[in-house]
């Protein structure tokens, strides 16, 4: 595992302008790599995954719109796997589109692709394998977040102070610990995440009074989602990283695999809000309720101290929703806190 | 059982004006109770539920934008409950948003816990508890509907004649009389009601030409509902209570748990016209078809005499969608179609 | 069988002016069977259905808004059946909505209904059977493309050149050969179609740079769908027949069993391009993987030779969407494609 890590060290943040493209396009080189992990949804439930670059979800791409990118993939894994950059046009690249036996051969194991292809549309993506989608994409983690930033921002936009990436997934746990199976009729998936973490494993979302909150939510994984912020009304503001004519108010919102919502609200209501799925069912781990995907926004003013708070001496976690790497400079941004353990 | 009908009765309507809080704005104090009840699907499918005041659905609660409100709930069950009213912004009062272990400790088995917000914003919102949701919310029957009238209606709404709310919900009859169990993953659904009743033990609802129609759906339980009305065209108009910037029309609407809707048609069409779920399979009791999420929209012009109409001997039961409570003055306002049998 | 291919040959296209109803308005006759039918979704998955016209889907019904329509349907099956016409009003005529036991006694085997009404709404619309549409219309293939063109279009909708009707449902193997049986709680889906119809056995859109292209989405089965188009990203321009106010953009739409979608995009972007169902599972023909609800838009400028392209030398059939039959003159119009074996 040492070469991987190695690999990824030597290659990372490789970015130059590149002249006469466009006046300020950028070109970024990356290398991603697929791996076997183990990860751990919550308590000892630990799941076989085919993870990027050893993290699931996946490190964060994130880049402008217009830039040029170029990522060569190796996968590393005993099984065939493709790279699809959910919601690109790859004008003039369709070969870069990642899909097995239409636009590529898959990449077999040990060897590497490179995709190439012009950042745009801008907007919330997501990058997954295209191979064996029933399995790969929603039970084995392989998909990552992909921020395209547009060149042009609404008022409302502009005005965010505070941003999170949550992507929704879900798990068969029959299938944990068998790889290259699974992601059948019949399945009954029984855990649920948030980032590839089920309650009370997840993270609280930290606030406070007048920031501008915004929640990119990415349905990833098999199952539908009904998204329910407490205490708050938002304004969904962008469908699959399009701006909507008009954002509409809602408090709820349902979000089907592949889809992607930008939801946006002001924090002008200190307290403790919870954030989950409001599929019931969504909230167990194996059969134990309270898990799953459940969150909750904790202002700052109103703290963590009551002692009846389940997360009163919580170790929080900085970037658990990708909220400091979005800071960043361009370029992809890796997560300790997302790497799986090496399975050989 | 007897204490918690007078405990009701002590109590019912306790409304009374506050002055120098706002011009119109009333304070409303009402005691609520969570009762082991036994209610009746369909035909002889019981269900073991935690009752709202002894009913599922709930009590409706129907206020105004602005109002106080003080519920004193009381909790006659064995297993620990809460209130989440579910859309309010509980400004200044997040420890009366009803999450366990997060705003409050659960109420436990005969204690008592009061919530006091402020009833805004406006729109169809809903009551559910929040412990063990996938039990207790999904198939236990802990909902109800709130309804906070707007200080300002669109034209449309302000026409609306008369007025329905539905809640949608779904039940694992393998659970019935398991009351602390249930709700988990690999449980087949396969009971669906409408406000707690399947076909035909559902209730018409009854226009006439020139009524201008509201339909309140709502999503209480676990699964998705996709809401058929036949011979109309509606616009949907609201969503989780709040104005869309411009009603859109359809004939079908896919409805995720916790969400809302309100949508409007004109009746200019008599006939008799079927209200359905058209995820087929909610149209089943059991294994049996021309069941679960069914109703007709009779149109007075019309009458029900047919020979081949099912109804045409129906005993006719008002305000099974609330459509008179709605019509009262504001309050807490129970209906004795909905209330169970007591358990002990 | 031979009695029933007369049958259908006798009346088809019986179209004729009436004059005094209106400016344009025609008057079209046709008869309709429903007939037990055995389809093949994909490799030797066969299932037994009661089809329109004996094919699955049923025959393409095409009129302008406000045409009057008279459809004689006859039953060969040995179970009774309906027919209701999804969307339309049916002023006047609603003993015409196809609802056993509320509009009409079923028709029985062996019987003949006739169904007379006005085309209004315009707008992708659909008809299917009303009886037991927990087996009849999610498994047994009842279900048809009804297409209402619009007095005035929009001028997005003025520029289509390609027009693709892809009609969605789902089926439970297990009650394959049991006609009169099955869509009942606990089923497990395990194929997925397009126009009855499983990848690899699905059909390319094929499109050429500067069409501009329209698809018709309709969920017709019992499961959601999740629908991604690759490479574009498309205007949702009419929800269940009817304008949205103002078009949104989209590259994925989530789909409830009832709705319909018209989207339309600019063939802008030469490539090969996936057009599929993003919930993952559906995406497998029983438990093997790249099956399901899938399909390619090719671009002439590409061609179809790369080595590594699965369907390079896929035997192309036109019409498969129904792209032909929509430029043909108003009427009922079969495709010989869809055609089951009759089952005694």
């Amino acid at each position: 595992m040492a070469r991987m890590s190695l690999f990824r060290g030597l290659v990372a943040g490789c970015v130059f302008a590149v002249w006469g493209v466009a006046a300020h396009a950028e070109t970024h080189s990356f290398e991603m790599t697929i791996e076997d992990a183990e990860i751990t949804l919550v308590g000892s439930q630990t799941f076989h995954t085919f993870a990027f670059d050893g993290q699931v979800p996946g490190p964060l791409l994130h880049v402008k719109e217009g830039d040029d990118l170029e990522v060569h993939v190796t996968n590393f894994t005993t099984l065939p796997h493709t790279v699809h950059w959910h919601g690109m046009f790859q004008k003039d690249t369709w070969q870069s589109d990642g899909v097995p036996d239409t636009t590529q051969k898959a990449i077999a194991p040990g060897e590497t692709y490179t995709y190439r292809f012009k950042a745009s549309p801008a907007g919330t993506m997501w990058y997954h394998c295209h191979v064996n989608v029933n399995e790969h994409v929603s039970m084995r983690g392989m998909w990552g977040p992909f921020v395209v930033d547009p060149a042009v921002e609404s008022d409302l936009e502009k005005s965010v102070t505070k941003d999170f990436i949550l992507m929704f997934s879900s798990w068969a746990s029959a299938w944990a610990h068998k790889p290259g199976e699974g992601g059948v009729p019949g399945d009954t998936f029984d855990y649920f995440t948030i980032n590839g973490k089920s309650f009370p494993e997840t993270q609280p979302m930290r606030v406070r009074e007048g920031d501008v909150v915004r929640m990119r939510l990415l349905g990833v994984g098999d199952s539908l989602h009904s998204i329910h912020l407490h205490g708050h009304t938002f304004d969904v503001v962008r469908k699959d990283g399009h701006l909507l004519p008009q954002p509409y108010k809602a408090d709820t919102l349902l979000l089907g695999p592949g889809e992607r919502y930008d939801i946006i609200f002001e924090a002008n209501n200190p307290g403790r809000w919870m954030v989950h799925d409001h599929i019931d069912m969504h909230t167990v781990n194996g059969n134990k309720p309270h898990g799953g995907i459940m969150s909750v926004v904790e202002y700052e003013e109103v703290g963590i101290d009551d002692d009846f708070y389940i997360w009163k001496d919580k170790e929080f976690q900085e970037d658990f929703y990708y909220e400091n790497a979005l800071t960043k400079p361009h370029g992809l941004h890796h997560a300790e806190t997302f790497r799986g353990e090496p399975v050989e």
